[in-house]
């Protein structure tokens, strides 16, 4: 049996129905193409009892004119024929008689009633009474949101700007997973303000250009622009502080090393300058230098390198240990010498690679700032000018 | 009351213990520095029954010689003094037995035995059982894979094989849910064709060719340059469709439509080209026109745009329709013409960007392309030159 | 010695002057805040001989009413006490009268004129000319978009319709950057077909659709969900050519092969399936199958895979060659059959990871599609529940 | 004329040539394959002159053995028949020789010399000359990276090491390209801890953890993240800063601008809280407001927040003003009171986001972060839960 009776009360919550959705039902009904008795609803008429506009169901429910008024349209419903009840209340008997008459006229057959299936109980509320256990899907450990206040490994928020907090120390709770000192955290700041930005050539900053150019929003040039990053662009200071390190534990001289890795055909990262030279030192490295000889409890890392950079430089006076270089070594050296790590948690940090995300972090600051750079000088869509291309079929 | 005995059992999942930690436990009971008694079992001692190589908990355990066995860890573990039972079932009267002689040693103080709370049950049971409803946070429509083979829009992929569906075909199910004629998926597919590629110069395929000399994975060389795809840089299609529909929809006059346009400062996509002109048509504008002439019932936004273009043409002679403007024009009498859409569906597909959809899947086949033409080039990273770059302070 | 003099006329292009900045000026010259001799001259002018709106330097100077009409602005500046030259010709010589006229009143003292330097030639001339070589940065080799139309590989768009290429020969012109046979092109197309998608419980799927519910445009969705394309999820297809090509090259036995697997520790990839087994055959795969062996010239790779599933079959019943291994080992059959690479090209096809873009561009579909279906179902922001979280601070 | 004579020098550059393709000419020109007479020479000989390896050409040339020296190779070359010099500087005779010999034979005819076209000039001495000017094709103000260590907005990165500058100064000068004075970027650091992180449950990080759980790079992890960022999530405190400037410059009162969002159907953002109300602050909003009243010249717009907040209050008790609001407001002061921008500088910057880029920096901490946290825990691929997601046909 196919239903017999068309039920029809406009719901609140369905976004589809537009509010003159009714008027259709009343067009069918004059016109005879609804055969089917229509036992109809429209909720909403007690708007009429508020003097402010108050908001019933969808919009057209409680604005202006009577024409779109639930009072109007129910009258214009049962106008046409429709069984409209005069409260909400009165739908579900109104129901029941008008099937009740299409039993009588014998328009339909009742058929058996089926017991209803028992409703399930809701799963929040099974998972408190402690009936059901559901799995979990995902594990994390850095930040808790589910108080009053987010924790930062375990460190409210407010506490964080009450202790006065930098950014290196919030990186370290969110990274590392406990309060490192300060002046470790300081270096790390040290070493974003270094990375920030390295003008506007290099791939990254190129890429976000390009993107900002053509007119996309903030996240997609900058996203564009870190895409790039990786073994070539970027890898530097992780580059060095993975080789310190294997080159430092296997007690290497530093001729073993530097000889070692020419003869894997690999430059020692961190060491050589375009510029710079031994009479021209980088101001930059003997900063860092600097600090860390007074701050960090022990430099041997950096000691390293720097007896490294001594044996390159015997070979050419450019071959100087550079930023990237220093960076990488001091980093060895803070894990090392806080006394906060395990040395297999060294080795994890080092093979994750949170270097890398100290650089990808630090040059986000760039990329983005080259995004507004460019919106702000309104610059048009970017074509790589076709002179600068090889066109070639023969490679 | 703290725990008085250190229990342990090398745990086969625990994946952080390394099969030689069981020795320093050892070395630890030797030099004293563990007072509380330790009972230990080492598993995978059956291994020795089996000829061939069976995996028993971590790989230590299973692996060569005497020293890393199971057996060997237990001896060296019992002669430091730990209680190790003979076998696993033996464990747990171990434990039983330690346990009692501290508390009749008056090392421990028994307490209180808790009630164990009620195991809840899993989920999943729950769930099957009827007990428990869990609410859905996803809704999904377009493809079901809880079968054999997945489902597109209902359809078996194995029906897709055996219909000799095109590439068309299955846009057409997981894109607009439904199956469309071939005429329509055909005409889909020749839009792919045209799209996939424009040179090495436009933003898309410069920033891709940028990621790829980066030496990034093939996914983010795509990405970088689909990124830049947005109001500048492929919208044209998108963007004739648009107003073509508007002007044909509202019945404006080639004249009304174009001096609108201009009227508010906008370029009239679709129209213009740097070469073509009245005299040299576009020989791709000609063939799509052909086949939609011949296989579509009807192409009134496609005459609509031949007729603003002959108003165009009569301003300047390279102001023809070029193929975005075909191509969008020709989609909407697609869409129009196979009276498998209502219109409330038409304009939801214009609004919601599927002509966008159909240039990023099209030109996707470029990218993807250049990432590859790059790498087999083995070409180095790109920095682009200071030469082309104005640096300036004062804007 | 500062400049003296006031030059004021307004440009055309300036985008940052407002259509009112002239009376700003006209103001303080009032004020007496300018004690410099101004000479100012206002374009536009000449829009008031036309009879339509003619646009002359920004929107202001045509615009409507007399107050920002240039002759207003000019009077307006006269009456200021600027001096205000009768035409756009008329501002050099003003210039001169007012220069000489401050010399005169000894308020300002002529310099020596300076030899100005000689105009360099344009790049793009002094290339023309042949005087001038400028390097390349870039080759390319698949498309050139200079003509009158793309070419992919050196085929016109235009034939590409004519021709009736599907999309599979559009990937084999601007992948292989050759015209691969049709039965190569239409089996790339049946790979699109079976990788389009696998519903929204999978990695890239799930992703797209959360970002489709934060309200992100349709390339972000598809991009957010690309990203997680790799070892883990989509990786199967590519790991299957790799494998089976070097068991097959090193002529490896199935049982070597796959014992060899399991000593390292590697599943088989494109081996094993959650449903299918020795009785309930794969559809997909009989109908690749079929297809591959009516009208490939030789199948090899694929009968070694089936031979390896012989071997597998007799250790498990589900351990049936899948999909992923059937398409990955009829790819190298594609490839080493049709005669059109050398062995060098198809390792380098092997090794950049062609397959792997086959994956991504097919899957691009249904991360588009998944795109679509979200922002038709008007779904709101997703947050994933918490109670699917174990928050935890000890691992 | 075809070239009759083949020419063969090993080049070092040439990468694509291995170090034993020479034999493969030996072995040809001994079997007879090559008819044309061979003049080659294989530099590299003098390597046996040095005692140390020195690298000459590619790498065969130098390394080890007899057989694959550049002397044995000329020497296999000259008994197969080749023409062989006795060192490099005998090429050019030998080739002139040569082809002497192949004129007087009378198998080449000798043609007509050409005038070789003169050698265009380089492009980047004809720039340095002054007799060519490239036009630039991007304009770049925020850093200088040309000189001896690159410059933020004018300030070498040694300075900003030497001056103590914190994360806070180098966004200021590459954003906003001037130096605010330390309360101000001392807000901003304060800003970047309060985005750093908001669990694993929100969209941004729940995409960077399953693409983290999918083995994808730090790099693909973060960006997949990134992309959710936008006017559902993150938007807030941008959408505060500009609803409230644009309230408080129209001078509208609380009530006029509560109850316009209202009827617009937008809710204020800014305002309201899950859990913290009037009688329970939230102490992050009540620090933020202390340290501004304390250092900030003018906090009109975070007073303009406070006594929209009261309004609020009076309708519900949770609706406060939240942390976002807070910061939006915040910022707005941060502008208008240091007096360093313009009226129409401050516009750009709301209007170009510089807030949002704020939010998505300090995401970055949170995102890369759960990356780590993911690898660290070592998470499996991640698979949405079939259960949770409602598949349906009928949407």
């Amino acid at each position: 049996m196919s239903i017999q009776a068309l039920l029809f009360q406009t719901m609140c919550c369905a976004s589809t129905i537009s509010p003159r959705d009714e008027y259709s039902l009343v067009e069918a009904l004059k016109q005879g193409k609804v055969s089917k008795p229509v036992i109809a609803w429209v909720s909403g008429t007690c708007a009429k009892l508020f003097k402010s506009e108050v908001q019933f169901g969808h919009a057209g429910a409680k604005s202006g004119g009577d024409l779109e008024s639930a009072q109007a349209k129910n009258k214009a419903l049962e106008e046409a024929g429709a069984i409209v009840p005069t409260s909400f209340e009165g739908l579900e008997p109104a129901i029941k008689i008008a099937f009740q008459k299409l039993v009588e006229d014998g328009v339909i057959l009742p058929t058996q009633e089926i017991v209803p299936p028992s409703v399930p109980e809701d799963l929040s509320s099974a998972i408190k009474s402690g009936k059901v256990r559901a799995p979990t899907h995902i594990v994390s450990t850095i930040c808790d949101d589910r108080g009053e206040e987010p924790t930062y490994a375990g460190v409210a928020m407010s506490t964080i700007i009450e202790k006065d907090f930098g950014v290196g120390d919030v990186i370290s709770l969110l990274w590392f997973k406990r309060s490192l000192p300060r002046y470790c955290t300081k270096f790390i700041e040290m070493c974003i303000l270094l990375c920030a930005d390295h003008g506007p050539c290099v791939s990254g900053a190129h890429n976000t250009i390009v993107t900002s150019r053509a007119g996309k929003d903030l996240v997609s040039c900058l996203v564009s622009g870190l895409l790039t990053i990786g073994p070539r662009f970027g890898g530097a200071i992780d580059d060095a502080a993975r080789y310190f390190k294997d080159a430092n534990d296997r007690k290497l001289s530093p001729y073993e090393f530097v000889e070692s890795m020419k003869g894997k055909g690999i430059r020692v990262p961190g060491i050589g300058h375009r510029i710079k030279s031994r009479d021209n030192r980088d101001k930059r490295v003997e900063l860092l230098q600097q600090y860390a000889r007074s701050h960090f409890p022990s430099v041997k890392y950096m000691e390293y390198a720097v007896i490294v950079e001594t044996y390159t430089l015997s070979k050419a006076s450019n071959l100087v240990l550079n930023v990237d270089g220093c960076i990488g070594s001091l980093f060895l050296d803070l894990l090392a010498s806080c006394a906060m790590f395990s040395q297999q948690e060294i080795d994890e940090i080092i093979e994750i690679g949170y270097l890398n995300g100290l650089f990808v972090l630090a040059r986000s600051i760039g990329l983005i700032g080259h995004t507004f750079d460019q919106r702000r000088l309104k610059q048009p869509l970017y074509r790589h000018p076709w002179e600068d291309v090889l066109y070639s079929k023969y490679v």
